[in-house]
């Protein structure tokens, strides 16, 4: 019997090239950040789950439980925006030990349920289940949108320029300083709350989404190389990233400094920030960038351009490095 | 720090109780076997989410990965069945270890896809996800009903007669064979057929939905016992249940003769039957039973009735005992 490779993609692949059946509600199935059912009224319905395990996902040594709750329900609103949709409504399926006590359940929940509070999602199901090795979380979330004006990965052109919402890097920073035991450390508050309490961005999606000047976009949750892959492959090209277009902080060169690690393998590689990826025609640049600075003051980051090859190409200078699906760290 | 009772009753009440949205989609949200959410043109979207943990609710031992993957279907198709609605959608999370080998997972979608299959459900979505502890599989069901016709667990009227689908406590006597060890034994193939791949009642929940005939319906995963309680704290009634009137087997008998354990107490607290325990006017007895012999040549069984007092009642000549929520062997 051969071990499981364990890459997610495959799995998905397999479960794809097994399944028969087709369904006309179905506008999407696997393979993007929500799958995509048509509503009447030109609408649809958005639906992803996601699920967290204990010593995978999370360390309760650094997550408090209502942040873990706040991040439970955070990643899952995180899909949703980054199709351009709005969260709905909300499955919850908790896994407790027999010793997880009742104040650790009222502070998850109260986590979880402020974030839907935010959102105005509704709690409406899903279950309690035991589980002695550790607390498991499965979320299902339910959103909507305008059929027309979803954004779906597959969407990128050549020659868009490729965007990014904020600093990526910064939740892997955040792993990096609670796992060196800095989660409570005031100075590195900005980077450590990236990972434990991570802020999706669904007003931007929405308004890209609505600004029509979006062809692609998706969550950043495997860091920019994989990430951006995922673009290229559904859209049938590649893309150039400009070294030095990514955004930094020097908060994160500070904590590299510390840690002794490069800020860029975390902006590469670096999963669970949760920003948007997204890439808009070239003539679309001024006109974006005013759009969101006048709606809701933000700055996005252009960080390259969408190419015809198949690759996912780092330039710096003369020098460049293909790091699709790879990270950073395995080729040099 | 208090421990958690871990009683599911207790986590949903407090989960409902922390909750102030209120979204006019959701005509029902946690409390049935599945939400209930308004979609245009007088019909609804009925969400149910079901999570099965390695140790917890399946042993490897004796499930093999494809019958578990039809179980982890069957389940949840099951809870769509309870309301009388039509399963459509599915997403899937599946947690595996480093070591679950590539044949396990090929047979656990091969069993979770043929039960898809069977009712026409398009898998659409979910995730996969690392869980050194074990396997664990979270589903999320979504189906589709007209609102007239759904069936809940609310709906129960005094004097109704209590009716289920078929002999409660089987799943429970494959579980015990299992135990003991009798898992391969052509002999207990039904009992332990029953709690490793239990058949979901879709085909008879449409038609007493259809039937208008029924006034409230669940799906049976505790025993008789507590789900009927389920159905009079949802409906404000209580029960009587005729001891000799539940239905027997005498493969079950045979079953308990050699585990020397109570086939009473299989059917009264014995878990995952995934049977439809209903209700109906009283007379609507003959119009019933002829209709589900006639369309689907399926026969059912009158257990009791529905009462004023708040309480589940087991009644043999003149013995009365109070079961509800607690289950046979709690009392005596």
């Amino acid at each position: 019997m051969g071990r499981n490779p364990f890459t997610e993609l495959d799995i998905i692949e397999r479960i794809r090239s097994l399944q028969m059946i087709t369904d006309p509600q179905v506008k999407l199935g696997i393979g993007d950040d929500c799958a995509v059912l048509r509503r009447p009224g030109g609408m649809v319905e958005l639906l992803t789950m996601d699920t967290m395990i204990e010593g995978v996902h999370f360390n309760q040594d650094w997550h408090p439980p209502e942040l873990l709750g706040r991040k439970a329900a955070s990643v899952n609103v995180s899909d949703i925006a980054a199709m351009g949709g709005m969260p709905r409504q909300a499955l919850l399926s908790l896994g407790l030990t027999n010793e997880t006590p009742t104040q650790w359940i009222d502070a998850f929940m109260a986590g979880f349920l402020a974030v839907l509070a935010a959102h105005d999602i509704m709690l409406i199901g899903g279950d309690t289940v035991k589980n002695p090795a550790g607390v498991v979380v499965s979320v299902t979330l339910i959103g909507a949108a305008e059929e027309k004006k979803v954004l779906y990965r597959s969407g990128a052109r050549l020659g868009d320029l490729v965007w990014i919402s904020d600093v990526p890097g910064i939740a892997a920073a955040g792993l990096e300083l609670c796992r060196a035991g800095l989660a409570e450390d005031e100075q590195w508050r900005r980077l450590v709350d990236a990972h434990r309490d991570p802020v999706p961005e669904v007003a931007l999606g929405r308004l890209l989404a609505e600004s029509g000047l979006v062809n692609a976009m998706m969550d950043t949750s495997d860091g920019i190389a994989t990430d951006l892959a995922h673009i290229c492959r559904a859209s049938g090209c590649g893309a150039d990233v400009d070294r030095d277009a990514l955004p930094g902080s020097e908060l994160m060169i500070a904590a590299g400094n510390l840690l002794q690690q490069d800020p860029l393998v975390w902006a590469l590689k670096g999963g669970e920030d949760f920003l948007l990826l997204f890439t808009s025609p070239a003539s679309a640049r001024t006109k974006l960038t005013e759009l969101i600075r006048e709606k809701i003051d933000r700055k996005i980051y252009c960080i390259g351009s969408v190419t015809e090859k198949d690759r996912v190409i780092l330039r710096q200078g003369q020098e460049l490095k293909d790091i699709a699906f790879q990270g950073y760290d395995h080729f040099r």
